[in-house]
């Protein structure tokens, strides 16, 4: 049996939680259609449910389901959520959470209105600012950190929505890249220490924010920049308008943005994301070396370095594995029995490719490391005489706080094992990791990047945990 | 062709808005079964929605769908709803605020902890109140009034849930019968007027809280006594408790729970449903009698008072029309070329009990008169001589504020026609209505019936409009 | 606990097993959905699947589900289905054999074209006819009877479809109501002893063949007459022909058409179905009478023949049951514990009508048993002081092989038991069943009933079972 | 705007008709979830619809819905399709026919008995079977080619299936590799010039024969070797046996099958899929040359050839275009608007890569050339210097008559332009195909290779069309 068992690849990265976006025009009337696309387009950031809010000047109207983003709307749908101005929203969550009434743009009635937002992040102090609202007579219908940040700013006692969106965000910490909706103003915010992306893009009449640049792309908007951290960006018939409401945080861009959740033909902070993950292969082959016979990568995410490994070492790179197309979430669901039989199907080894031969196998990323193992195992009985397994990034040994659904801490391999422990329990013959120098290197164009889930300096306090 | 337009018929009748449930144990972890049969018995009053939340002295937890109980509900979605205390409600919603968020029970997390609320009733004075508490910071997420309620308990500084909801529904006025769930109790209110019902039932090791006594025998119940007018109703595992919280308001039931709303098996306030109906049409006959050689009631709801007309009349009585029993509201939507070509499928007249012979039809309620309409005219295509029409309620000429759905009053026949306007639009050859005082008669054990959708005398002020 | 258990009733009915229509006509091509409307008024014969075949006078196109017709057709598929003529079905199966490709009209391309079948009724000698088929090189994907007749047809080696449909219904035996069509032919057939109804009606430009003449008002058709036993009518832009294949066999109607079946504003073979089943109940008094003080009816269908008893016996009539209109298959299927702790939702005794008094409850019929226990012990629980039960037909001895589902000899109470040793099963104060004779009298209009179910005397040969 | 439109790309592919597979073992009675999995690893040659049936030695049984291999199935579904032997199909087809009743297994009963079948391939002489067989009185029910194979058994006269099989398939000519499944035996069949693969394994306690042998692996079977052209393999109880019932026709896989269709994994007649793909992209370097500073290959298919061209040019290879994963067909569906917007959401240029550069562009193959026109559009847009177009398989000039759905000649490209003009057509600075010697070279150790759609030289009478 050359396989390897079902599903675990995609079990064994962390997860994203959210992609946002944001559109305003002075008068086109169906923008809905183009957050539709962009959604499309952010879809990797989150497959769990999806929603669209819309704005006509007067009233926001609002949709949201379970399901992928195709799913979710029809054309009709889209047609019925007319309106100049729209935010939307693609969410990830763990088991258990999953349900509809957390999914995004959340629209509430303040009395600034109706207000509605879409949030990718995570808000690290929630627990004491829900009771604090609590005391205040606060009402929550949902268990999302995000209905708290609605709550915060309707508590505030401002002339403005602006105001008290200030106000409110100045009461929280952690990351969050947020978009809001009021009936005739998109507005952006992106944390103080600028842990999520978030970027803006113009368009014919009017302006884009949103979580990447490939969704800029998809709807024909042209990039213009990142949103600063600290930075609020305030869209409406007046044009934009920018207010800085912190200053002096140290820039933390979340590294495995870079590593694996952000689209490869996406920009993020001035970096390209494609080219930063081929550049990692290289340096990992400088800083990892192997002899071999041929360069792999672990499909999909695990290419691009693989490529760049490749070029540094002057080892050919292959292909190494088919990737059957047709896993989808309900074949994994109905997978349970044949899964202990260890039979699999999901990435099937190139046995030509593979056979007699020393193979170098570049994933990018190493969480948990069963995958890792089954991926060995499979090309050892496809007849690789050695298999030499590198990582494109540095060792996660840390949780994660700011949104990533990184693992409990005795989940993560790199918590619990060294390097030649790690090794021996996937079978490799030799296993190198990208160190956190060399991840430095390879975004130097970026000097604020948080490595909290590698050495557990994180840019934000977060409590007793 | 000797049929009547689709549909019309239920079209034509007033709609009530819901029906509450709500039990509470010591020891059976079981009970949201109980609430389903509870819920299901009680299907006349709501079939847009149906939900539970139950508690297992813990935590709530809660289900809810749009359709009916048993296509919202199946054994495991019951199985997962574990506790000992539950409440359930089923809601009918007028279009446009037919969407999941606005069902019920409303399950939110506040200052007291977890709180529940099924409601059914209507208040009066929400626009006023949702813009105090929105100026006090809350935030809604839909347009029932019922979160209102709910905002306004959480907003109060008590020591107890309970105390908070004395406060907050001394600030609302209009109809309601509640029930209300924390972790360990069981809450029914009924307003000031008693405009709703709400009852109490005895079940072995705990009670029942409903609106309508047909809910307590399915469930295996004993009927112990309505909830008054004013009270609150708190069971806990110190067993039951009784709060007036107001007392000199006028009893003044709706008078359509006897009409038309309530089940004919059940018993609300003393007076027996079957039996009023029977008597509204004994009544009916001495008030407008007729000659004729048949009595037949419109199906289902006019029948109780047919045979009343019949037995005092001494006209016999027969069955005048066949029900379609598949008449789905699918099939509705899907009619609609056919209504057009005035083809009719639900009612179809008996011509060989009408035939030659002058018939007395006996409805309920004549709310805008296009059904009856129809129900003559096919009557006459099916060679009736005469067609007497006569209506076991008095005329409605006024709208309902308290949790009906009776249409503005350009829609009510009654608010422009006078009896021979009505008549002659009708086709029949002679109409009678049940005056205001024979119902008066007719519930004469009951001293307090709201009459406002007759003569526009409201028990609650209803503010300008 | 005043109530029954879930669902009995309409278990304890026969089961018809299907119902069809056809219609032709010159040019409206829209006839798919008038073929809708008369399905639906015939969906009390079957409520499995349902299906429509359409012609276009080229090309045939069908479409049929599991379901409702409401559910199953939509307007847009009735507006694919174009077509000048059409036939129609709806079935009712018993388990196991319930499945879509079962479903009719079955659609087939033979020797003499496209050629669509819905046939209601059951052929006795489908084995035998099976056999010899398969060993001339027929090929069966299904299960049905129906199947075989198509076989059978285009085994035939004739000038026309007609010749061969003639020469094929030839070699079967059993009840048949067929209609078939070619893309230029409407065919409807009704079997030797005219065992199921079929009637023929005249509508603008063409004519309706169908099970019952509701149908026929439903969709504005004028009735013309019932197809004879023995009786093929061909109708096409030729107008409408008439050819006898069989004249010599004892009409023998299904006399539980008059008893159960039919809907009760239908006419067959001449025959009033409420007038007969009322009659029934005028009969049934004379034959059992009893001492009451009232007479109430099992809803539904026991009501006509109550209101008989009522007026022979001059005891008064009134509703003994409030039936919960939500009982649907889906409640049925979750309401397996409640069942068992023999809580019942679905027929509510009127106490107030029942509570000390000396009731005579009429029933159409009494197959198992069971549910007639029930509503006796019902009945007493709500206060009744005797319970005497009547029914409107003779008791059931025998199987039908026809097409009605009246369930094995062991089953059937009345091949075990004794009259008394019934009364005492159902737990009666009194019981009496139509007899024979009554029966004859009530039908003496029709000379020609089949009486196999009560007395075993089968019109056809049945072979060895 | 750097994309292209939506969908066209699978869209400009021909398609497969279908994939099979079988098994047949002593004793596990649970094969149906094997079957399952083999389907899976075979979903590639077909997503339209998917079934199953399995024999338990003395009754078959089925199950077949339109959808996905783990759309269709669940473990209840497997569950109850117990067998220790069973056959399994995946259907692609074209719009019109696409629907349950044309889905595969077809399961009939005739004369001998329970007959199943699964058929991958197209029979060119149907029409005039059919009208033979209906002249013998034959009726049917699809309007598949395979249902006339089952029919055309049936009509055989002889001692054993085996025996009517093998008269059957004499009878009928064109491309088929099929199971068939009695109640106890598994038979392979492929068609005398060998069109359609089909292979052999072996398993624990019986065999498997399908379509590619990838499915093989997936469930655990051991290669044994192809099913000959010509060749009849029949698996009992006493083992497997081989006849040859047709022995001197010439060789002709489709070649489609190693340049598209086949998963890269598999080996066919010998041939390792993948490796085919690479050497076509080495000798295709070889015939049509360029210079270039980058190989990309159009994903996923053209990337083997890709790697090969890169390999044998020295030019680099990297990825070209990043793929959005969730392109569903509802996507697609919902997509139109934005469709003629061209704005593209499936395939993103990475312009990191492609800026400023000499690309070679590979596909597998051209078909209708549009999608290859906006690949080179998005190529450009995204600067490309120049674009360089190469195709690793010969240029396709004539439609196919064997199973594959490619277009008609007038929708082929290669049918009414030459070389230059579909150069000039797409946009490209250089077009170059692989010639058909240069794909007999790649294909040199498979000397009967079917190149009917590149020149017109079909293995099999295709009559006059």
């Amino acid at each position: 049996m050359e396989n390897m068992l079902v599903n675990d690849i995609d079990d064994d990265k962390p997860k994203e939680e959210c992609g946002v976006f944001g559109i305003f025009t002075k008068g086109n009337t169906r923008v809905s259609s183009l957050v539709y696309y962009g959604l499309f387009a952010l879809q990797h950031r989150g497959q769990e449910s999806a929603g669209i809010t819309a704005s006509n000047n007067e009233k926001l109207i609002s949709y949201k389901e379970m399901g992928l983003v195709s799913d979710v709307f029809n054309d009709e749908i889209l047609y019925d959520l007319k309106g100049n101005s729209a935010i939307g929203h693609v969410r990830y969550s763990t088991t258990g959470e999953s349900k509809l009434s957390n999914s995004q743009p959340l629209l509430i009635q303040c009395k600034y209105g109706e207000l509605a937002l879409a949030h990718n992040g995570n808000i690290v102090n929630c627990k004491t600012q829900k009771e604090i609202l609590k005391n205040r007579g606060s009402v929550f219908h949902t268990t999302t950190d995000s209905e708290i940040i609605l709550n915060l700013i309707a508590d505030q006692d401002e002339q403005s929505a602006e105001d008290a969106i200030i106000k409110a965000i100045k009461n929280i910490s952690g990351s969050f890249a947020l978009v809001l909706l009021t009936k005739d103003k998109l507005i952006g915010v992106r944390d103080p220490n600028g842990i999520r992306p978030l970027c803006i893009g113009k368009i014919s009449d009017g302006y884009v924010v949103c979580s990447e640049s490939c969704a800029l792309n998809t709807v024909g908007a042209e990039f213009i920049r990142d949103v600063k951290p600290g930075e609020m960006i305030i869209i409406s018939n007046e044009g934009m308008k920018s207010i800085m409401f912190s200053k002096d945080k140290r820039y933390s861009i979340c590294a495995f943005e870079y590593i694996y959740f952000a689209r490869e033909d996406s920009i993020i902070d001035g970096i390209n994301i494609y080219s930063s993950r081929n550049l990692a292969g290289e340096v990992l082959y400088n800083e990892c070396p192997a002899e071999a016979d041929l360069v792999i990568g672990v499909p999909e995410s695990g290419i691009p370095a693989a490529i760049g490994y490749s070029k540094a070492s002057g080892i050919p790179f292959d292909l190494g594995f088919v990737k059957n197309r047709y896993v989808t979430r309900t074949f994994i669901k109905h997978s349970q029995p044949m899964r202990k039989k260890s039979v699999s199907v999901k990435l099937n080894p190139l046995r030509v490719n593979i056979e007699g031969k020393r193979i170098v196998v570049v994933d990018d990323s190493l969480v948990r490391g069963t995958t890792s193992m089954r991926l060995v195992e499979s090309l050892k009985n496809a007849g690789a005489k050695e298999v030499h397994f590198r990582v494109a990034s540095p060792m996660v040994k840390c949780p994660c706080y700011f949104g990533i659904d990184i693992l409990h801490k005795k989940e993560l391999i790199g918590s619990s094992m060294n390097i030649d422990e790690i090794r021996e329990y996937i079978g490799a013959d030799s296993l190198g990791y990208l160190s956190i120098d060399g991840l430095q290197e390879v975004l130097k164009e970026h000097n604020g990047i948080c490595t909290g889930c590698f050495n557990g300096e994180y840019p934000v306090d977060i409590g007793t945990r």
